[in-house]
């Protein structure tokens, strides 16, 4: 793998409600982990999400996607705001951000650490990765709706799914799976009933495999697959599905793993043509935003996969390990957003 | 209501796997309670399912759904066997049924009985109902694909939302909370990102909710709704939503209140215009079939849900009794399939 230069050229999108105040510290823990390193990050920050909808109602002007092209890696930290329409800053801000550059594998780990409580009785080993599909699905916006507001009003939405761009994903999550010790994929999706899309998912996952025998491969209905989240978590080790089923399951994963204040993501183009996003997998969290008690190891911990991703292996495991050891002797009793922040750093090796 | 004559015509169609065993149990209690009214039950089997696909490669001849137009009612076992390709039967007989039948309801409710261990840490009290949309959305199989089996295949599916849908089921919800002490409704979607057809479901449920002004509304997005399911499903009372994630959120609703083979459905035409249907939420599931050890739990309170649609709700109560005064008395450790109906049985008022 390519190393970085020196200087990691990022852009920031702190966005709205928390997302600043989580990005800080995870800058923060960024800058300390590469100092260690003898490098840095030059970081641009973008202002983009409901302040400038509001402001200039823009979403994501072109010239600032066109920029954002230029950068190795985008850390994002919430967008969405209740006085703005449902949808605008979804489709018009992130999810356009996703698909514009082509982050294909939405990469989600979901990982039990010690010192965390899960709403799960009993003990429970969680370690799994959802490998959600970025660019495709129900999530492509090729709905539309006739008469809207009359009585005969139909709405319709489209979900489209490709042979290029299932095998994609398919493919990355059948690498990252013979990359873990398991080397166990679970397809997830619903082919009994979205017997379309649902039987290329199906074909793609059988023919990928052959080419790696030694993973283990099997399939849930996504139906199925919520029970086992909270009666057998332990069972998954690698998932693959569908961009609607992914957003699901990662929600519920974060819960089960306690909370999505401890969720990371990243939206990734595994062939680096375009820079992938970090960003935690909770919202912009209006009704707790600007006291300070945000969780950031979510933003933290993304930091950590932004930093994998970028080549940085060692860098990415003690920010990995920093969370860890912090999460094992605080507990995930709530501390201040600053607090978890210089606990975090007080742990970097 | 109107009363039912003292026979009520249901057609039975035990399925295939466990389907045959537990039905036989819920017969057995549908029998006697309503023996305890000077009633009874002319029941017709219907040999549907994996087996007679394989015989004659039938789903659903039409002379039968014709047939089974006449009933006052149906019960369903569950259908559905690894050696039948996914999606015959589930679309060909299952979904067939419904939407023939036009089951617009598709009733779910969950309840944490006494007795019942949930896989969720502490004390729950836990009693929603789901009603899921059951005609339309992602389930119309409108969907299609070109250049199957290429690398240049592209597999579309089609959600399919009405205004006369949506607003029949939202109705048909209003109702259900405002008959039950808490009288609150949460719609789930994600109109956020399917835009079209969230925001139709959200502005229907605003202007319906004028109607129900002593009904408490609120929304959430479906990754969001299941993390409340694990974290505080007692904020649930009524929740309504689309096919697709109705399927979904009562899947992980019955893992939390104590398992599949406890959860029942209904399938249900409030206009009554067709036979309704009634089964267990669980699957035929094949690998102990035969043995008699399902649970027939699930189907004997199908038969209460039944009974309360049949207008017949002292017997519904009754039949909904004994089960909890069963599960409170014995637990949820595994018994054997009659066991279950004997115990059942024995506890009927
Ligand atoms: C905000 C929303 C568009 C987004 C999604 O649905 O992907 C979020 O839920 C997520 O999971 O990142
Ligand atoms: C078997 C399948 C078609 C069905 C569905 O998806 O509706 C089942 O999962 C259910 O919930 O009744």
């Amino acid at each position: 793998m390519q190393q970085p230069e020196q200087t990691l050229r990022l852009a920031a999108i702190p966005g709205d409600g928390i997302g600043p105040e989580v990005v800080a510290e995870a800058r923060r823990v960024l800058d300390a982990v590469l100092a260690a390193e003898g490098r840095r990050a030059d970081v641009v920050e973008y202002d983009l999400g409901a302040r400038r909808w509001h402001a200039t109602g823009e979403t994501l002007p072109d010239s600032v996607l066109e920029e954002l092209r230029g950068f190795d890696g985008i850390l994002l930290g919430a967008v969405g705001d209740p006085a703005v329409p449902s949808g605008v800053l979804e489709r018009g801000l992130l999810l356009r951000l996703r698909f514009e550059l082509d982050h294909y594998v939405n990469l989600r780990p979901s990982k039990l650490f010690r010192g965390v409580a899960s709403p799960l009785a009993g003990e429970k080993e969680i370690d799994f990765v959802v490998v959600r599909e970025g660019t495709e699905g129900p999530y492509v916006g090729n709905g539309g709706a006739i008469r809207v507001g009359t009585p005969h009003e139909v709405a319709n939405e489209v979900s489209v799914n490709t042979a290029f761009g299932v095998e994609r994903v398919v493919r990355d999550a059948f690498a990252r799976a013979q990359a873990r010790p398991r080397k166990q994929l679970t397809l997830v999706h619903k082919n009994n009933v979205l017997v379309h899309a649902g039987h290329l998912w199906s074909r793609t996952v059988k023919r990928v495999g052959e080419e790696f025998p030694d993973v283990t491969v099997d399939y849930l209905h996504v139906d199925a697959a919520t029970i086992f989240m909270v009666t057998k978590p332990e069972r998954f080790d690698v998932i693959v599905t569908d961009n609607l089923f992914g957003d699901i399951i990662t929600d519920l994963a974060a819960a089960v793993t306690g909370g999505i204040g401890l969720a990371a993501s990243g939206n990734v183009n595994p062939d680096r043509t375009t820079p992938s996003m970090f960003e935690p997998v909770h919202g912009s969290a209006p009704d707790i935003a600007g006291q300070g008690v945000a969780d950031p190891t979510a933003a933290i911990l993304s930091v950590g996969l932004l930093l994998e991703h970028l080549g940085l292996g060692a860098a990415a495991r003690c920010v990995e390990a920093a969370v860890e050891q912090d999460l094992a002797e605080r507990g995930s009793a709530p501390r201040r957003t600053s607090q978890v922040g210089d606990d975090v750093l007080s742990r970097l090796a």
